[in-house]
């Protein structure tokens, strides 16, 4: 994964510059570059939270240009209203996630520029972009807070290993499956039935992605039915005898 | 496309709420719900900006058991730190894009819920989810701002294809569960070990998004082994007589 910076072209609100440093560091991201930003004061610190490391170590630019000789890839975002005013210079816009699929390859340093609050970035600043990105939004509202935006950039770009529990695999689904048929010739379900109840069966607990342990929390409980059934069918042949 | 609500449980800070109302009309979600919130005021409105009538349109309900008795498919957010404490309540976790798969298909309504600033959801409030979602963040600093959360599942969830097939609704799925609790009454399922198997339970059916025909072939299974178990047990006593 390449070396991803998040970059701020003059933000106007330190609580967005806080925000922004947070979520930044909630998706496992620490390079913040602050073009020309406002005064960073209490409010700054207090958004930043526990990502007060992230914000006193973010470097400061003058100009975007500067930007676009230190980085090797630079991705512009656009809101969609700008998108709308569009020349070539806003299009072709990328999604996040299909900007996630291109810059995944890129074996260099990445910036991910984000403009103003009130008109974002200007043509020049936008003119050098390697991709231009737009959050899909809705047309009834499509301006999102700063530190909105660049949440859902981080969201996706992070590729965060998810954490992991054991899914019951082909050999353990096959025996739950094969347990069940067994478990439903013991209660006599019909024959004629049983192919399509055993199809409705496979489907609903195919979708379930069943862990180990659920697997074997269902193989218990039909046990516990079993034994039911044939205590009670042994109590019965004792007193027949 | 399901209609999906934003369920905020009990939360302490106005301008999370009013940046929430904001990020979910950014994605074209309209629909919010309060449980017991903070008082909302300047802060709140402010930050809502041009989702005022989000804010002003949110319904207020005083406990979490309100929305299970509402909605049909409930989504409960937990944070990777919760998620680490980890018992069948908090398991298995679905990422926001997985979410958005199965909620994808919902024809009835969903309700996500956020758990307060502080500490979140408690296991009371989570227990009959069926589905848990965690959106996957770094160990350094996991915890999400609450309206950053809200946004990206807004995000994921935004632009959902149509359902197609009516899935059983909370009046079906608690008969289900009554149902169930009933048969492991039969079978002797130990005391000790009751709640825990309910829940996993709950997670293991809640997430399939079980159909009505679904949820009517278990009724009839339960049913046809139950009616074995009397037989049987009939057939015990005449010979004891």
């Amino acid at each position: 994964m390449p070396e991803v910076s998040i970059v701020l072209v003059e933000p106007l609100y330190e609580g967005n510059v806080g925000f922004t440093a947070r979520v930044m560091k909630n998706f496992g991201f620490t390079r913040l570059v602050l073009v020309n930003p406002c005064k960073l004061g209490d409010d700054a610190i207090m958004r930043a939270s526990h990502a007060r490391d992230v914000l006193d170590n973010a470097r400061r630019m003058t100009t975007v240009a500067e930007v676009y000789r230190e980085f090797d890839f630079v991705v512009a975002t656009t809101g969609e209203v700008s998108k709308s005013v569009c020349t070539p210079m806003r299009m072709p816009y990328y999604s996040p996630a299909e900007v996630r699929e291109i810059v995944a390859d890129i074996d260099g340093t990445v910036a991910i520029l984000f403009g103003r609050e009130n008109w974002g970035l200007a043509n020049e600043e936008l003119k050098r972009a390697n991709l231009i990105c737009t959050i899909p939004t809705s047309d009834v509202y499509p301006i999102l807070n700063l530190s909105h935006a660049v949440g859902i950039l981080c969201y996706e770009l992070a590729n965060l290993p998810r954490g992991e529990y054991p899914i019951a695999g082909p050999v353990q689904m096959d025996a739950l499956y094969e347990h069940i048929d067994a478990f439903l010739d013991r209660i006599d379900h019909p024959d004629f039935k049983r192919e399509n109840t055993m199809i409705l069966i496979r489907r609903l607990i195919g979708r379930t992605k069943l862990t180990i342990r659920e697997a074997s929390t269902l193989h218990g409980l039909m046990r516990r039915t079993e034994w039911q059934m044939e205590n009670r069918e042994q109590t019965s042949y004792k007193g027949e005898i």
